[in-house]
C-alpha cells in the first residue's frame, strides 16, 4: 500500500485536516477546533454541474437544518480542472450570486492539478460528500448525489451521539448568536 | 380541555393504538408489537394529490432506507371525504399501480366523516407523517410536506437512540428475512 | 390487415368519432362540432401514475395555453384495468381533486377489457396524446410521457395553419366567454 | 423618447444586428444571413443561476427539437457584473462542461457595464429569451423563466409561416449536414 493510501481516511478514523489558501464566509477554521460537533465538507467546483444542481444546494439545506452549535457545514473547493476560470475571484463572484452562506474554504494547489486536501482525502471527484462525527471520525463519504433522506439519517445519529466524556466542544467564535431553529445555552468550557 | 383533546397525543406522549379495519401488505400488525422499532405512520388519501406527489413516495423512501428491524412503515388510509371512491378494493388497485410495497392499514369508520385513529391522532389533514421512538412516543409529527433530510435528520437521532435496558424488541413474523440494505442477525427474545 | 387496423387513423387520417358514456366539465362534445379548431385528445386512467404525474398536468397547461377558439382539449378516460375501482362517480371525486377544469369524456364500454374510442384510436396504452388539426386529421400521436416543448411546437404550427377557405368553425355555447389569455372577438358563421 | 429607445426593437421589428467580440461552437454568424429562418437569441451569463437551471437547457432542448435548416439557437454571453470572473476563457470551460453545442456569442464590451448588443436589444437582464420570424423580426420577448409549452407554440407557429414568396434563405456554411431529426435536402438559391 502507498503512502498516499496509508494517509487515506477509512471509515471511523480521523479525518486528516484541510489544507487551505483561503476562506470565505468566515474566519479560518480549524478542523480541530470543530471537534465537539458534526462537521459536513461538501468538495465541489464552481463550474462543476452536478455541483450546482445537487451538492450545494444539498449542503446548503444541511446547513439551514442544524444548529451550528451541533454541526458546521464547510464547503470545499477542490479545483482539479479548468484552474484559470475557477481562480478565488471567480469563486467569490459564484458564492455571491448562488447566496452560499455557509463557510468555503479554497483547497491549497502546490503545483500539481489535483489540490492538497482532495488528495488527503482521496476523493474521486465533485460533488463529494463527507461527514465526521463529533470525535472528528469519518463516519460517511459518498460520491455524486446521496439522497436526502439517507444523509439526514447519517446527520440525525451523528448528532444524536454524544461527545464521549471527557471531551467537551469548545466554543467558536459566531457562537453567542441564534441558529435559525432557535437561540441555544451558549456552550461553557 | 376536551376529552377530545386529552386523548390527543402530544410530543413525547405514548402513541395512541390505531383502529383498523383491514390491512394490505402485510398481516396485522398491532402499535404494541412494534416496541423496539421506530415507528413510521403515513396518513395519506389515494385521491390526496399531495399524498400521491409527495407523502407516499417519501413514506416508500423511508421504508426502502431503513431495515425493518429498526424501523417499522405503516401507511394509514384515512379517507375523510369521497368516501364512496376510496373504498379498500379501489384502495388494492391503488397500492398494486403505485408499487407501494409497505404495510397499508385502513382506519376504521364508525359513522362519522372522519375515521376513528385520525380523530384520536388528531390530525390536521392528509399527507401527515407521525413519528415515534423505540418505546412508542411520539417523537415527529407533520402534516403536509417536510422536508426529507428533516425526516431523514429525526429518523437518524430515533434510530440512534436505544431502548431502555428493561425493554426488549420482540421478533416479528417477517423477521427471518433480508431488508434491502443487508440481513441482519435475528433478534432473540 | 384486419378490420381493426383499417379502420385505425394514421396521421393525416380523419380521427373517428369518440364513443362516450358520459361527460365532466362539459356538455357533450363531438368531434365533427369542433372542426375549424384544434383539438387534443388526452387519453388517461385516474389509477395511472404516468397520467397523474405527467399526462393530465401536460393536458391541463396545454388548456390553459390556448384559447378554446383556437383549440380545445378533451380528457377522455379509457379504463382498461381495475374498472371497478375507476367508475364514474370515483372519476367525479378525482377531477374534483386535481382541479381538472377541461372537458372530460368517459370512453364506452361495450363489455370488452378495452373501451370503445380506445380501441377505435389504437391506443398502446396510458397517457396518451393525440392532436387533430383544424380539419379533424390525426397530427400528432405520442404514447407516454412527450416533452412540453415537441408539444408545443406541434401545437403551435397546428393553430398557425387555417382551415381552407371552404370551411368556417362553428361556435360552440361556451364561446361568449373569455379565455385565459384574453378575450377574442365571437366567430360568425 | 430616447435615442436608445427609439433602437429598442417592439414585437414585429427587425431584430437589430448583434454587435459580437467571439464566437465559440460556430463560425461568426451574421443576423442578416439567416433570414429565411427562425433565429433564437438566448441571452445569459454563466454565473446566472437562472440561466443554469432554466435558461441554457431550454435554449439546448430548442436547439435539439428543431431542424437547424428551420431554426437557428444563438447563445449570447451579456456579461453586465462580474466581469472578471466571467472572461471568455472562463466561458470556454463552462460550455464544455455543461455540454452546451449551440453557437455561443460574445456580446461586445465597449467600457460600459452593459454590453453593447444587450443595450441594443433593451434587454431586463438574464435570461432572457428573444425569438425572430423568417423575416427577422422580433416575435417574442421574455425574461426570466417562460414555459417550454409556450416558448414552442410561439416557435412551431413561426416554423410553420413560410417567408413570404420574394425571399429565399440562403444556405449555411453547415447546411450539407443532417439534423438530430433528419437529413433535409439542402436548399438552392
Amino acid at each position: 500500500m502507498s503512502a498516499t493510501a496509508r494517509r487515506s481516511p477509512a471509515l471511523g478514523q480521523a479525518l486528516p485536516p484541510w489544507d487551505v489558501e483561503r476562506w470565505f464566509n468566515s474566519e479560518p477554521l480549524a478542523l480541530s477546533a470543530l471537534r465537539g460537533r458534526v462537521v459536513v465538507v461538501a468538495a465541489f467546483q464552481m463550474l462543476c454541474p452536478g455541483c450546482v444542481a445537487h451538492g450545494l444546494p444539498q449542503a446548503q439545506r444541511i446547513a439551514d437544518a442544524f444548529s451550528p452549535r451541533e454541526l458546521v457545514v464547510v464547503g470545499l473547493h477542490t479545483v482539479f480542472e479548468h484552474h484559470l476560470a475557477m481562480q478565488p475571484h471567480a469563486l467569490e463572484a459564484f458564492l455571491h450570486e448562488y447566496r452560499v452562506t455557509f463557510p468555503v474554504a479554497v483547497d491549497r494547489h502546490d503545483g500539481q492539478p489535483v489540490p492538497c486536501t482532495m488528495r488527503s482525502y482521496r476523493l474521486a471527484g465533485t460533488p463529494s460528500l463527507l461527514c465526521a462525527d463529533r470525535e472528528g471520525r469519518l463516519a460517511y463519504h459518498a460520491f455524486g448525489r446521496p439522497a436526502d433522506l439517507e444523509v439526514g439519517a447519517v446527520l440525525g445519529q451523528l448528532v444524536a451521539t454524544p461527545l464521549s466524556t471527557s471531551r467537551v466542544a469548545a466554543p467558536l467564535p459566531g457562537d453567542a448568536g441564534c441558529a435559525p431553529t432557535g437561540c441555544p445555552i451558549p456552550v461553557t468550557g
